[in-house]
């Protein structure tokens, strides 16, 4: 993903590292969000008041990572982002992880629009769609 | 505290542990959480129904933790948990981790009794106040 | 799962839990590493000393979880584990998370086996092989 | 602490927060480590490598934090690090969290110098002390 449409830099904290001396499997997930909030600030600006007038919400439905290397303490990664499907009700957005140009680590989170308060599957908002197009790949 | 009034027994895992192969620090705050909701249940039963019927709420105003050693992946270590102080409006509570009789480490937490909702300290309500004093020391 | 060959329980911590009131998706991955210290533990015993003997050590390369609802705070919750591919130098574990015979997520995690102390694969040792049959699926 | 030695911003994460919408008690002692990481860059440069040429390690003997109010999701908050206690084998070092010139929390951290690879505790080297004391107040 060298021309994705959303970019993001981290660096790994000491307390993200485990026995091994590389960050844990499962802070991937917490960087994939990170990397998640700046999509929707980019993309709809005050994601809460968005979604909230809409009254829509956004639930994980599925996470993937498939790790091809590790990262260590002080490391500086980028996060690249993009939303490779944007279904009826669901969005797919993939995210890879790369230190110095070498790929750590490809991720994959599968979200599903809700109506607000419930867990019923509700279409995304024509406006929410609008903004997220010019992230999709 | 070798009568503590609450003692309760958990494993470390191995994501708690840091590249010098030790729980990190803030990690013993996250373990002093459990041993309150430990403490909650036992004095109070069903703790949230209780604050809530009250009207109270609890916040944390103080933390300190003194490590004396570490601990380690897989360890199994007891927490001793005391209310060393029940004032009008807060409470201070003590724990010890020990493994197997060597202390760890000691912390101490101060909360404050709050109106739900807002940030305005109030009294304990007795019915708590009672609930409590079994394990003030 | 329901004759998985490990079932281990827990209780969800307040500090795992975000602000819509459930347990953050990368926790389940925590979770998910709990299980498998208690495979190793259950399978082949001291787990460091075996690896560190026969020199192999693990790594994981894939992880998926399938959302289908959610865990709260003070839940308990069971984990049924299973090796469902025990490949030449790899495995596959699958985890399903249950509250109350309610199926909460689904996990798989792929392990592959490198000579310790580098990244190259290696054969899983006959004698780890063996002990890890009876987990098979 | 309106002249700190040293002042490093960071953004709450999502999966910092807890059900209250807060972000959670021992998260401060990871926002604190954070800030001890940029101290040591910025007095020692490369931190691990100063150290172990020197045959010495830290660790930590006591934290403290006092909050006094609270950050939520998506904050921007600023920490200002002092030495205030440079003594012969140990130092204190004072955190301030600040939200927008308001005080969140106050934090105090005691780290022991120890022989590397022992938990004997052992001088401050020369060298660091002078590295350390532009950073003292």
């Amino acid at each position: 993903m060298s021309s994705a449409p959303l970019v993001h830099s981290l660096r790994v904290r000491y307390a993200e590292c485990d026995p091994q001396g590389v960050v844990f499997n499962s802070r991937y997930l917490e960087y994939f969000d990170v990397a998640l909030t700046e999509l929707w600030r980019e993309a709809l600006g005050n994601y809460d008041g968005v979604m909230a007038d809409l009254g829509v919400d956004l639930v994980v439905a599925e996470a993937r990572i498939r790790y091809r290397s590790s990262l260590r303490f002080d490391d500086v990664f980028e996060m690249s982002v993009a939303i490779t499907r944007l279904g009826t009700t669901a969005t797919t957005i993939a995210i890879d992880i790369d230190r110095d140009g070498e790929l750590i680590a490809e991720g994959e989170m599968r979200h599903v629009f809700v109506t607000r308060g419930t867990t019923e599957k509700t279409e995304i908002p024509p406006s929410i769609r609008e903004s997220l197009e010019p992230f999709a790949t």
